[in-house]
């Protein structure tokens, strides 16, 4: 059975060496010293690995079932998850007021890859959870958040997103769940949503569901959604559970993965709902918890990178195959471990620099939201919402690929369900697709988010990726060979893919929309070029200041290296794709396909 | 539930107007005329939609079960063998006087697409009895094929392959089955074989194992294994089937996919056993079976990501969601279809630039395989010995990636079962592992088959390609702007790698095996490349002929220039990450990572 070890050290560095939290301006930083969080992660590394992963595979095995409206969660999940609500995890970064320990989101997200990697199905339940209370925490009446939050927080309640129809998902204009306003304030919601995640279990007093539907006479399209919170169990004005609602599973999907959480199909038949922000501006407020979802969601795919890297790692050092061609290193056994062979290095360095990379390009994103949300600094909040959907796309994709490697490491055995490698595939692919499929997110990242402000974002992070240069360049001729030079190349590049937008994306949007995947990608590349560029120059910082775990920071050097080198050059492939434009994209008629 | 309807057409079109396969010198191919090729694939094509294809979902879901030591395979299997044996269609390309029909191989090969896209996992039990049977007609006694042939010819007794035990899958030289030499002449075979497809099922009356093993005082490692005969049921020498042998089924495995086939950890307990060609020798005769079964995995992966393709195309011209941003396509529905928006249009154009340009890629290499069969062309095996690491290493790895693509047009549809494309992702990915991973491909590729013959036949395919080149430039610019010329630079990329090899492999092979992986895909690349100039230039002439088809031919030429701006300059990335040498993958200690 696969093993997970919280990476506890890496996130350390990441946080203080490279980030340096505790100097940062935000409120409630000044306590992320490093003994402070070191605590923290320790305890949170304990119980996710000796707790929650152990559960992974039996998730897996198991599945969810449904038996006259009621979902069964695997074995062991219900205790696993009184667990981690006494340890109050789920409300780590949320309000005091409502029950919560109020840290950032920075801790909460470091936090959060440690669920994710032990057991990505189990963590959703939470990860739901805290989703739905943020956006009533945004959005709620004082009333409403009195009424739900204490119990969200605890995870007492757990919460679900309903968005998805049969027939709609991404244009969610095309909605038919219908909201008929009541005399008490109240409305009927009667419809159906599909892929509700965490949709009906049985480890929770009650769930609490956010859902999208269009109120009687509300303006077509997507401009008459509205929000509403609908509770499965009522909840009387003395915060008792009072009658049951009228919302009940209609079935469980079989899914390729993420078995350990029960996928519903939701049907609302004149349930009692309650409108959650205003009328027909539903999708603002849904947008609150996707970002922060989206944030999860890329999360969750370089959590699978991690946890299946870690096994692949094992193998390769134990699995004895083949000689090392350069001379045997194992001359007393049979044969050498597999990790003698570059081919293997190769691909393990790419799980390692990626995993890490991007394990750095999201605390540096969960700082960017700290600084939004507590010291309500605009220009991060500007950055965060354009890295947003690279982040949810390019590490939900690379992410995906890094388990496939993961896997082809065991050979034959990587195809066997036992090993568990499979697992890691099967669970992170729902991440290219869920809260907004990859291709949606590209979209959102050429379609929206670029000109955003005047563009005014994009060029905050082309002058940081400067300014990075510039005062880290002349200093040692290694360190700008091998970092700042692939560094400065494909900032170059992506730049040049944003003007070719700008140039042709005019005339013809296709010119723009045609590249937005290859763009998406591209920037991707960039931030994590970036972040290995400044844990590069961290490392030798540490270094150069007599750190004792020399190890440690020279391979983050070497494994800095790999990406510059055999990853980074990406961003010119992306771009020559992005600049043969639209037309053989679009040359085809349908009919001719 | 997926379709499948077999690219007749397309294959016509490779076949007659590309490789105009009627006209070249192989004895047997006089007879390939275009009507008579064509009833061929029309009646295949109607047999694996019809019949075959409808089994493909009710395998996956019931796999194969094993009971006391018979393992039953999926509802409708059995029936639908029947009438693939009573077609001849196991025997096609095999010899008459065995019972076969004598086809070329590349008729084999184009028909054993359409099987491998319906149900992969149906069509590998007569897939590995061809394997195990080609063995037999190159290396067996004229007693041996006439005891096993006819038989597994027609597919009354199937075959498989033995080789991996759990301790060795790569490395055989680590086996440890033994063969005892009886009086007789026969030996005691005993030992453990793991992951042996088709192992034990209900639809032969006999199973032909050929199995690995040590005889006796054998040397030492790979020089030390000989291949035997082990049938499941003895056969007597008037032919009739006689005791049943010490050959069990131990278990069947849990696999990620392809569960309409079992698996199986196959026992032999002094299982009488016959040796298959010289003692020591059988790995020579192994690799008879391994290179023919390693063109049918690229094959393999070609056909799911067709499959997946096909379906992914209905669904992207059925789904109605969001509007074309250049003006609505459908504007009396609510929404237009997929195939409208430029990044679904990206995604199902990789997809058939692919399978169209690995058809043309695998039914090249099977007239080469023909050749050197049957015309004795060692030029033809030389080459098609070279290409056969990349057909199988670059077709698995892009194939799978394509039914990836497939399954996200389906947004999270695809991620439910019921809808069909999990499986072509979950069925697809064994490609790239077994009859060895990719990765041992790759060192075949660079670590033997380019310098084979002194570099002979890598030098032969870049003369082929320049020869194309040469031959048909400077007639229309835009065939030349848009074909010949990215088919030069890719065909230079790989050039410069093959001379960074020889230039930099000798002082440090792991310079050479470091790149191993990236010259495999760059050498797939440009192998599509030249098929999409080839295939150009052939819509190029029938549409100059006055062809009728107009928009058959059309539709070649948008989707090879879309092939060729897009897909093929990966060979640049990949030759900037070989170039970089091995310093970056091997720096680390194993004990650092």
């Amino acid at each position: 059975m696969p093993r997970y070890t919280a990476p506890t050290k890496d996130m350390q560095f990441v946080l203080h060496d490279v980030l340096k939290v505790a100097e940062q301006n935000i409120p409630g930083y000044e306590d992320l010293e490093a003994d402070f969080t070191a605590a923290i992660l320790e305890e949170a590394g304990r119980l996710t690995s000796e707790v929650v992963a152990p559960l992974n595979r039996i998730g897996d095995t198991e599945g969810c079932t449904l038996e006259n409206g009621i979902v069964r969660t695997p074995t062991g999940f219900k205790d696993a998850f009184a667990k981690v609500k006494e340890g109050g995890w789920p409300g780590l970064d949320m309000p005091e007021e409502y029950g919560g320990q109020n840290m950032p989101i920075v801790i909460g997200t470091a936090v959060g890859e440690m669920f994710s990697s032990a057991n990505m199905a189990f963590t959703m339940y939470q990860g739901l959870t805290h989703g739905a209370a943020s956006a009533i925490l945004a959005h709620g009446s004082d009333a409403q958040k009195d009424t739900y939050l204490p119990n969200m927080v605890s995870c007492d309640w757990t919460g679900t997103m309903n968005l998805t129809e049969p027939h709609c998902g991404t244009d969610l204009g095309l909605m038919r769940t219908k909201a008929e306003p009541q005399e008490d304030g109240s409305y009927k919601i009667t419809g159906q949503k599909i892929f509700i995640s965490a949709g009906e279990h049985d480890m929770a007093d009650n769930i609490i569901h956010l859902v999208l539907a269009k109120i009687t006479g509300a303006p077509d399209g997507i401009k008459g959604v509205s929000l509403f919170i609908v509770p499965k169990i009522c909840v009387n004005d003395d915060g008792s559970l009072g009658a049951r609602n009228a919302v009940a599973v209609g079935n469980i999907e079989e899914k390729m993965g993420i078995h350990g959480n029960s996928t519903c199909v939701m049907n609302y038949d004149g349930a009692t709902g309650y409108l959650l922000g205003e009328e027909h501006k539903g999708m603002r407020a849904m947008f609150t918890m996707m970002n922060e979802a989206r944030l999860g969601v890329g999360m969750q795919g370089m959590s699978q990178a991690e946890a299946a890297y870690q096994n692949a790692l094992d193998y390769a050092k134990d699995r004895l195959q083949g000689r090392d061609v350069t001379g045997e290193k194992n001359p007393d056994g049979p044969a050498d471990p597999l990790i003698v062979h570059p081919d293997i290095r190769r691909s393990l360095m790419d799980q390692k620099s990626f995993a890490e990379g991007a394990r750095a390009f999201i605390l540096w994103g969960s700082t960017l939201l700290d600084a939004s949300h507590r010291a309500d600094d605009a220009a991060a909040e500007g950055l965060v919402s354009l890295l947003t959907p690279v982040i949810k796309g390019f590490l939900t994709d690379q992410g995906y690929d890094m388990t496939i490697k993961a896997q082809q490491v065991y050979g034959g055995h990587g195809y066997i369900e036992e090993w568990g490698m499979s697992q890691f595939t099967r669970d992170s692919r729902i991440a290219m697709i869920y809260e907004g499929a990859n291709g949606v997110q590209a979209l959102d990242l050429v379609g929206r988010k670029l000109a955003q402000d005047g563009g005014k974002h994009v060029m905050a992070f082309f002058d940081l990726v400067k300014t990075f240069i510039k005062e880290n360049a002349g200093q040692d001729a290694d360190f700008d060979a091998q970092f700042l030079e692939p560094l400065k190349t494909a900032s170059k590049d992506l730049q040049a893919a944003g003007m070719y937008f700008m140039q042709n994306g005019m005339k013809n949007p296709n010119n723009a929309l045609s590249g937005s995947y290859d763009f998406m990608h591209m920037f991707g590349h960039v931030c994590l070029g970036l972040m290995w560029a400044r844990m590069g120059k961290a490392a030798m910082v540490a270094l150069e200041g007599g750190a004792s775990d020399v190890a440690f920071y020279e391979t983050k050097l070497h494994t800095g290296r790999y990406y510059m080198a055999r990853q980074l050059p990406a961003t010119a492939l992306h771009l020559s794709r992005i600049q043969s434009g639209a037309e053989t994209v679009m040359a085809l008629e349908a009919a001719h396909f």
